[in-house]
């Protein structure tokens, strides 16, 4: 019988035995039709691929990323995916959401469409994140049902407020998940409950939740399992001691690995999810079972039964690795087309998509001035308790300090004490909130830094360490229609320019990179010790990350789920 | 927080992580709401069930089942699987197709709405099996369509004609995988591949079935296995063999076990899908083991997430065992309220449904005369080589054999041979289609056996020694619209009735139970030496079971997939 493509003479990767079996394998229409010891003759071959006896191992499949982490478009995306063995992804855009509602998702699959990786998606679920900040967009449930009835939706994207689910049974969140559980039965659900065990972690599986993403702890993970939560190992989860459990116990089918936050400059230089599979296997994890964590389990998570083996009838989505333990990838293909050579010329192609006018206009703020970096009380000459955002680096999580700061002429003097401002702004014309905090630990010494890249609500975020720079810092920022920009004397260290929405780029991978390591060594001229400052300061506004956070609503105790004085 | 039952002090088997663990489970709304050491304090509790230390398991599943096999309704077979802990079925009515079509399936499906067991239906996919027989009704790609939209269908049942499959691409099989796959690319679609291995086997993977429940050999299933195919593990291949490769190689993802076929005597002696899951430990499987292979793996291969395993989420579906080796069930609970206790009386309680009255009136066959059951040949006077179907115990193959027989006045004289007459007559007013061959081996040795109960046209079907035996028995299936009835020397020795379509009774299951035991000691009686002699004689009409068998068309020699001559 006639074949397109004859692969000879490869190491297989069979995920059903976790095994890699020499052989042989042919394609057609796309996909694989045989796997084996025959040799060509068997079939009337079309193309023939000389293996040279490399692994032959499925296309990785990443179940859990945003995409607007690396601040570039869809096409960007998927041209950096393809060169690093990733073919199949399930974007959250849980960003374009904040930002633009219903229309960002949709601009987002849209730019999807012809992109070579695959690109199924992910329902922001929790948008805003919290009833605690104000957002560009909101996705509420006549959004998800017109999502579900005109796209090819995936799942459910992970379910944010933990808190809301099982305290609180009319949030909008368990209005969510209610609706959802009885109309569309089926659709999986992830979900993000950090931290969370014994009976709250049950009964937010028993809600319909049922996998995570965060950081895992030995303890955690064990439980999650216990309880038929699907894990998802990120890089923050990748401690020595969570390799050893996973290689030493029988959980294979429990977890897989994703990236969730890729910044840009970390794409271009160690890969995607690649450079996960690879640093387990270097962690000690038998290649065999990282690759089964990189395409079996998080395609049966997915339910993608078309994909993530190598096997009769499955998508022929594969690279050609000459060394297991480098993964080093030489081929790369699509659906049985070769789409990356190692050896070859692999040019971006610009996306033929275009977002919508309005897209480049979403920050609407006026210029500040340094008066806006005032931290205004109604309190009596004095000294006061008050609470401090103290950052720490290994994590997004911060911590609550209580410190003392002066208070004179109803402002608190800021600048002469140890810690910085943290400051936001409403950016969408909504309210005009802003909100004022102070900051210390491991963040920028000097300077100012600011940006409209600010989970989840991407208002403006400023920090510094005097008003000038605050406000030079702002107000290129609002200018340029976003971007992240770092200060330092009136001097502008970095500006990274993100005009689609405030949090998007349109420039190639390899091109954004390098703006992105111009502003991190920014940063850390500034003073910031932080394995990821840029993620550190866009996470200081996230409000589902414990444990003191800042939105336009003001402080948030995360833990409390609630809004905090900055006195205390 | 307020629960409604309280299961204290259970040893809990934990499908994730395949091993007891001792604790407490908490029931809201039909669903595991908490599994753990908390103690009852932490709840408003309504109900509490003081498990004793036993084992708490989750309710058995059987994914792979032909009800018609146990020859009685929905509702006798749910009561009889209650007791035996299978609380959720997927029967595929393939019988019931046959002889009625869609009206058939649809009886099933309504006849099951209100059975305590929870039946998810597949679509008979191969009605008829092959175009070499005449039925009573056909399942056409309308038909499925009809069914997918109108009824809660789980999968496409087993496509038993892979010879088609592979050689034949306008084959009507092969349009209803197009259909299926195009209109419904995620239905699963279940196989009966028996005995395929290498490119014919990958074939019939690439062309959407990945499952076979035939008998399985250490390489067929290795092979099956390694090109993703899920094995449905039958009472017929659990030889130690295979149970010992199950046990000592990592391949529990990949396999479940089903019942396929139980007779309503060993339904009611040894119990169902327990007596597998029992045999499986009995022959050395770990208890955890055969457990997963009955619960988690099936609900997940078909996906029914909501189920399998005892986890918060999950329906309550489970019963308490106080021995493992011999899966001794105490008590039954379906969605969390109690429906069977050994220690209870367990009553059948009558359906309310009622099939349509032409599903009585299905035999149309006027009676017949000793002259039906002689074997005419239009040859000259002398001896000729013959084809024979040679009756196997141990499996429903038969073999050919080539042994002569005496031809006088166009008459083969089989009576004077070592051979008996097999006969069938089409019994559905279709065309009046008849077909005779001979039989040896280890069938009846004297008398006659006649049934419409015959895999899977279920014509009439009459094997026999004499005439007037074979006449004798015929008239009384056909006088009773249906039956299995045996004869010799002119006497009745049995006649099991089977008045709804020929192949069901409305009795429950104890009673049908000792009918079908007397119909096997008289088939015993008359010689026949097989494990199974009903199942026996009622597969010798099945032209998918190799290797020579007989429907209203003539001989079939199956492997070829064609019909042939009596005469070799």
């Amino acid at each position: 019988m006639r074949v397109d493509l004859w692969i000879d003479n490869v190491r297989i990767y069979n995920g059903y035995f976790k095994k890699f079996i020499p052989g042989n394998a042919a394609v057609l229409d796309g996909k694989f039709l045989y796997i084996g010891t025959r040799s060509a003759d068997s079939f009337e071959v079309d193309q023939v691929l000389d293996g040279r006896g490399m692994y032959l191992i499925p296309g990785l499949i990443d179940i859990h990323l945003h995409i607007e982490s690396t601040m570039v478009t869809p096409a960007a995306f998927s041209h950096g995916l393809i060169q690093n063995g990733v073919t199949t992804i399930v974007p959250e855009p849980h960003e374009m959401a904040n930002v633009f509602g219903l229309s960002g998702v949709k601009a987002m699959i849209r730019a999807s469409e012809h992109c070579v990786a695959d690109m199924f998606y992910a329902i922001p679920s929790s948008v805003p994140a919290t009833s605690m900040e104000t957002t560009g967009g909101a996705m509420e449930i006549d959004d998800m049902d017109e999502l579900l009835r005109t796209e090819d939706i995936i799942c459910l994207g992970e379910i944010m407020n933990y808190v809301d689910v099982i305290h609180a049974p009319d949030s909008k969140t368990n209005r969510i998940l209610q609706h959802i559980r009885e109309r569309y039965p089926h659709l999986i659900i992830e979900g993000h409950v950090p931290k969370l065990l014994d009976l709250d972690l049950h009964r937010i599986i028993y809600a319909g939740v049922d996998s995570d993403h965060t950081h895992q702890s030995i303890e955690g993970m064990e439980a999650r399992i216990a309880a038929g939560m699907f894990i998802e190992i990120q890089e923050k989860s990748m401690t020595q001691e969570v390799i050893d459990y996973l290689n030493t116990h029988e959980v294979s089918e429990h977890f897989c690995f994703v990236t969730d936050d890729v910044m840009a400059d970390s794409f271009q230089r160690r890969g995607h999810l690649n450079h996960i599979v690879r640093k387990a296997i270097r962690m000690g994890m038998a290649p065999e079972k990282a690759i089964y964590a990189g395409t079996f389990t998080p395609a049966r998570r997915m339910r993608m039964h078309d994909r993530g083996v190598i096997a009769p009838g499955k998508i022929a989505d594969f690279l050609l690795v000459s060394s297991l333990e480098e993964l080093a990838i030489d081929q790369v293909y699509k659906n049985g087309s070769k789409v990356y050579s190692a050896g070859e010329e692999y040019k971006p192609v610009p996306s033929a998509y275009k977002f919508p006018d309005h897209f480049y206009r979403s920050v609407k703020l006026p210029l500040l001035t340094e008066a806006d970096f005032a931290a205004h009380a109604e309190v009596e000459n004095g000294r006061y308790a008050c609470r401090v955002m103290m950052v720490k680096d290994g994590s997004t999580f911060t911590e609550e300090l209580v410190g003392e700061m002066e208070a004179r002429g109803g402002k608190l003097i800021w600048e002469e004490s140890p810690y910085g401002l943290i400051a936001t702004f409403e950016r969408y014309g909504v309210n005009g909130n802003r909100a004022y905090g102070f900051i210390g630990g491991d963040t920028i010494k000097r300077g100012a830094v600011a940006t409209t890249y600010s989970h989840d609500n991407h208002n403006l975020l400023v920090v510094g360490h005097n008003p000038a720079d605050m406000m030079l810092a702002a107000n290129t920022v609002i200018s340029g229609q976003g971007g992240f920009c770092a200060v330092e004397n009136g001097r502008i260290l970095a500006n990274l320019a993100l005009p689609v929405g405030g949090i998007l780029s349109e420039k190639p991978l390899a091109e954004l990179a390098e703006e992105v390591e111009q502003l991190r060594r920014a940063l850390e001229a500034l003073g910031y010790c932080h394995y990821n400052p840029i993620m550190s300061i866009s996470t200081h506004s996230l409000p589902v990350s414990p444990a003191l956070k800042i939105t336009d609503y003001g402080l948030i105790d995360v833990n409390k789920g609630k809004v905090v004085s900055l006195l205390v």
